[in-house]
């Protein structure tokens, strides 16, 4: 190969979403954290910095923003960084630690859509306690995307981890950016 | 919280890695390619930068090495960075393409113990189009590591979307690794 071998790769949040989140988020409830991750997810659709997903680390008591993400598989050339993987290993620096678990207090993975294969597996060795999604994986794959062999049981793996799963929370207006990235001609990049 | 948001962090080689990558690798044939990769999972027990696993991406045709990764969880405190997204991470760094399918070559995955459910999806997209695995799940189990949910219908769907799964390439050396990381005191962070 002509180009040469890399030793270090830099994973970087849009400028966008460094601004929205220079001042500290805090807040409670499901639907309010839903909203909150849903219009980060229509924000990346409308900079066009990537897919229409988002996804937020909460502090599970008192609602404090740890760390937020957004699909960058396009504009990073990375296919991995789906908003669940880029808010955990966000979370995760923050924190210091390789398990939100070791830290003392128990966090929420909220994201706007029900996680893929590959996400469904980092949210397990993520630490984080609970899993709050919006649009399904019907949603998503109505619109091209793909989201790989999660069955049934492998919720059920998760649950039986310690970890709670609430689904289909604001479905609608999160499946609604879905179309709205699609309408957009944004990239079905694992269609 | 007291520590601050971050908005980018650096995913890098352990320095050993760095020096045995310095000068171009080429090999060819699953058993030659597999040995290079338990070389260099043993050398992430051996130097304590990580759990007892490695994988490399090579061009098909030719066995040109593109990339390597060896697990790095615990020495860059991310639960994501099993050695297999490691490698595809800096493979598609390497080309410049969020999937490898766009490159205009072929590309195998080596690794050296059979992919956890976050690696096999993130090997689905990737763009690889074949998986060489050593050590199986059982034998990952068998010394504490969780290998989530993995299940016969999840290496259906990667052979559905085009991927060729070869196992046991090796397999003893490889899960001597492991056993050599359980007497070592490595840390099983996903127990």
């Amino acid at each position: 190969m002509t180009e040469p071998m890399i030793s270090a790769l830099t994973i970087t949040l849009p400028d966008w979403l460094k601004e929205r989140l220079a001042t500290p988020v805090q807040i409670q409830g499901d639907e309010a954290r839903m909203r909150f991750v849903i219009e980060l997810a229509r924000a990346n659709v409308a900079h066009r910095t990537g897919g229409p997903f988002a996804a937020a680390v909460f502090r599970s008591d008192d609602g404090m923003l740890v760390s937020a993400g957004v699909n960058s598989v396009t504009r990073l050339n990375n296919a991995a960084l789906h908003a669940e993987v880029v808010a955990l290993m966000f979370a995760q620096a923050r924190v210091g630690s390789y398990t939100l678990r070791a830290a003392g207090a128990s966090y929420d993975l909220v994201t706007s859509c029900e996680p893929c294969a590959m996400c469904l597996g980092a949210i397990l060795w993520s630490g984080v306690q609970r899993l709050v999604c919006g649009a399904t994986r019907d949603d998503a794959e109505r619109v091209g995307f793909d989201e790989g062999p999660v069955f049934p049981e492998s919720y059920a793996y998760l649950e039986r981890r310690g970890i709670t799963v609430v689904r289909q929370v604001l479905r609608a207006e999160a499946a609604e950016v879905l179309d709205r990235y699609l309408r957009s001609g944004g990239v079905v990049y694992n269609g």
